[in-house]
């Protein structure tokens, strides 16, 4: 296209507002200004990504992170930066393969990744006949002597039907989580899952599953969308064989480190959080899981900072311990705000990718969330106008119990689940604009708390 | 992340409308989950870019896009599918090379691209010094002896400060345009511009430019952002001799074809346009350029058919010829219909990018404009918000110079400008569905309009 008037008169019918709300477009403006500009985050994001990479709680990377966090909020003037003690579950992957017998005869590999928290098979072969079910109602009417000693393929599509993505992930989650429970109820050997991806690729996608109490822990393992056709496709032809060998478990606990950094409040101590996690999965590169919300929340500090706004609150910047396999990052920030008695008046995260953003997610009563529907227009010119959302980030959800209001970023959504705990989750997958815009709507929407409440 | 309850409320939240609404509401989900998981455009693109490729107008790859195109309509259950004759402008690239010179006296390369319709040195070498501006106003300043048998470098970035990347194109364009007729005048042998490149990378952009009307036709080429720097740090440092080879320039004109299939009107033969360019310049795969537009456009018909919705009106889907470097195709669809006197009620186009929609720009008297905008919360479910834009496709601006309500599909800006006109813009940088989505946005208006109008 060569069409070169664009889309001024969008942002100029947009922007009509007057007397307090214009001071404030001016402030918006400014800061858009400064971070599309100046921003540090794609370049912050390029250094973890390239010279840590994925850094899985536990990990000698997540140690690094947690150093390369600290300076960084040194480097964007922070007042003051701190380590905060957090003890880390220890889980370990190691080698494995998931191989199938077809009724030729032929052992076939298949790509796959074990799921998060799974024991494996102590680096034996452990082998059985595959069962597929479609779906959990399938499962449920299955008798046990059809599982016992067999292997269970949950085979349930990601659905490509809801507009939002986390729909279609929230929908599919349940077989993650539950697999290799449910299996080992009826005497199943392990879990086979269809990865929960939008994406009509082969790359499988790792992610937390959970035990439940007083059950043989049996392994539980992903294989991409093409791989679960074929297997699908076998299935129905004959008998097929699966032999998994695997050397993944939790390896104890560990002393690790959440990261914190602030800006002292000007006219009190109030906290306001913003931040997003600093640990990954271990594959990919952690890019938009969620690098991304670490250097957008760095952001945030660097470009109070650079404009000389004058916060009335304190504003920090959380980097999250172990949000992927634990939540222990959040679960300590929020005991630790208890102990302290610090009182916040807000926390927002970003933890759902490094995409154009479309919205601020509000978790709190009615009369805060309509004060901040009452600001929309302020941002809509920057593509943000999605105030319906009522859920926030995980490691802030500690924080929310105690009744502070909370929210998340909302970027779009359609790319996220081809990627999230993949190989595929690299620095080459995130935009730079994209990434900077989020970092934006987070600095405006902090300011605005910080100025109004 | 691994929160699961995502955006369920969100939807919900946004969906509560009532009786006519309420039917509506539910076409609307239907053609999304129609076009979300049966539909063909992310395939065809495919299809489209890796067995064709890119198709310049007057290109032997352009006419077989031509057979493409009447196949797919074919395909996609048109009543009727014919070629229009287009009379279309030959451009051709051939060889090129640009080199520097440095104090040091040692010849370097610069990656680079000829603009589209520029005149080339007939396979001579034509050299000169550099002489570097940062503006137009710097450049009015310039005595033409400074710049008399000189190469002139229009160093102007794209501005990275509008939200919509559009606004930045449009503020830099004039550059690509005008730089050889500029340096023309003056007595300058070629003129040399910083690409209009929203990215931070050194890939060149081609893009279509004009020469004034008796003018000397000197060649204009463009330069990738990083060279553009190291050129302007070398020129700094001294003087700089540029030296241009070239085989490129107009070839006279060719007879080719737009493409056309519709779906006939059932209460009558008034025409609804939906619309993209099928030509596109001759490098990358023409992906976003506008393949997506193409995709897009014949998934709109075929979901009509699959669906079985009774178009009141004739539903028409145009492959527009030549919109890069003539917009003969265009002009030629305007005549034509004069000629057959065909009664048009509404045309949309999509050549923005095939990236998440956000809005659908309207180029139309107030009464049409405020009754589209009426529907609005019909489309925000679908992240369809923004009706603000006032302009419509280039394609289609004959049809509304004729009185046509016209309009443009508008997807996220971000990305499009680090690819637009490059090597880049390839079928790998097309989200299968972000460019789904923007097919259903595009089915969802159509409906409304054969419907309401």
């Amino acid at each position: 296209m060569k069409k070169i008037l664009g889309t001024t008169l969008l942002l100029l019918g947009m922007t009509t507002v007057f007397g307090q709300a214009k001071e404030d477009s001016i402030q918006f403006s400014k800061i858009a200004t400064e971070i599309l500009n100046k921003g540090k985050s794609y370049t912050e994001l390029k250094d973890l990504t390239k010279n840590i990479g994925h850094r899985l709680s536990g990990s000698d990377a997540y140690e690094k992170a947690v150093k390369w966090a600290e300076q960084k909020l040194r480097d964007a003037g922070a007042d003051k930066v701190w380590l905060q003690e957090v003890m880390i579950p220890v889980w370990v992957r190691g080698k494995e393969s998931l191989q199938i017998k077809t009724t030729a005869g032929k052992w076939k590999s298949l790509k796959m990744l074990s799921l998060g928290n799974s024991e494996g098979t102590g680096g034996k072969d452990v082998s059985g006949e595959i069962v597929m079910v479609k779906s959990m109602e399938e499962y449920d009417k299955l008798p046990a002597e059809q599982v016992k000693d067999k292997i269970v393929f949950f085979n349930y599509p990601f659905s490509q039907s809801f507009i939002e993505t986390f729909r279609g992930y929230g929908d599919a989650s349940k077989y993650r989580v539950t697999a290799a429970s449910l299996a080992a109820k009826k005497g199943g050997k392990f879990a086979i899952i269809r990865s929960l991806s939008s994406a009509l690729d082969d790359v499988p996608h790792t992610g937390a599953m959970r035990y439940e109490d007083n059950i043989t822990k049996v392994p539980g393992v992903a294989i991409g969308n093409t791989t679960a056709d074929e297997l699908e496709a076998l299935i129905k032809a004959g008998k097929i064989t699966a032999k998994l060998n695997s050397n993944c478990g939790m390896k104890g606990e560990k002393l690790s480190h959440s990261v914190i950094g602030e800006i002292t409040g000007k006219k009190d101590k109030s906290v306001i959080v913003v931040g997003g996690h600093l640990d990954s999965w271990d594959v990919g590169e952690g890019a938009h899981d969620d690098g991304t919300g670490i250097v957008q929340s760095i952001e945030v500090l660097r470009t109070f900072k650079k404009l000389g706004i004058q916060n009335n609150h304190t504003i920090r910047v959380v980097c999250f311990a172990n949000e992927e396999n634990g939540l222990k990052g959040g679960i300590q920030y929020g005991k630790s705000t208890k102990e302290n008695n610090e009182k916040h008046l807000f926390a927002i995260e970003s933890d759902a990718g490094g995409f154009a953003p479309r919205g601020i997610s509000l978790e709190m009563d009615d009369a805060k969330r309509s004060q901040i529907k009452g600001w929309a227009n302020l941002f809509i010119p920057y593509g943000v106008y999605n105030f319906e959302g009522t859920y926030s980030g995980a490691d802030i959800s500690p924080l929310h119990s105690m009744g502070v209001p909370t929210a998340e970023l909302v970027p779009d959504s359609q790319r996220y689940f081809d990627i999230h705990h993949t190989d595929e989750d690299t620095f080459e997958k995130v935009n730079r604009r994209e990434l900077l815009l989020g970092a934006v709507a987070m600095t405006q929407i902090i300011y605005m708390i910080d100025k109004n409440w």
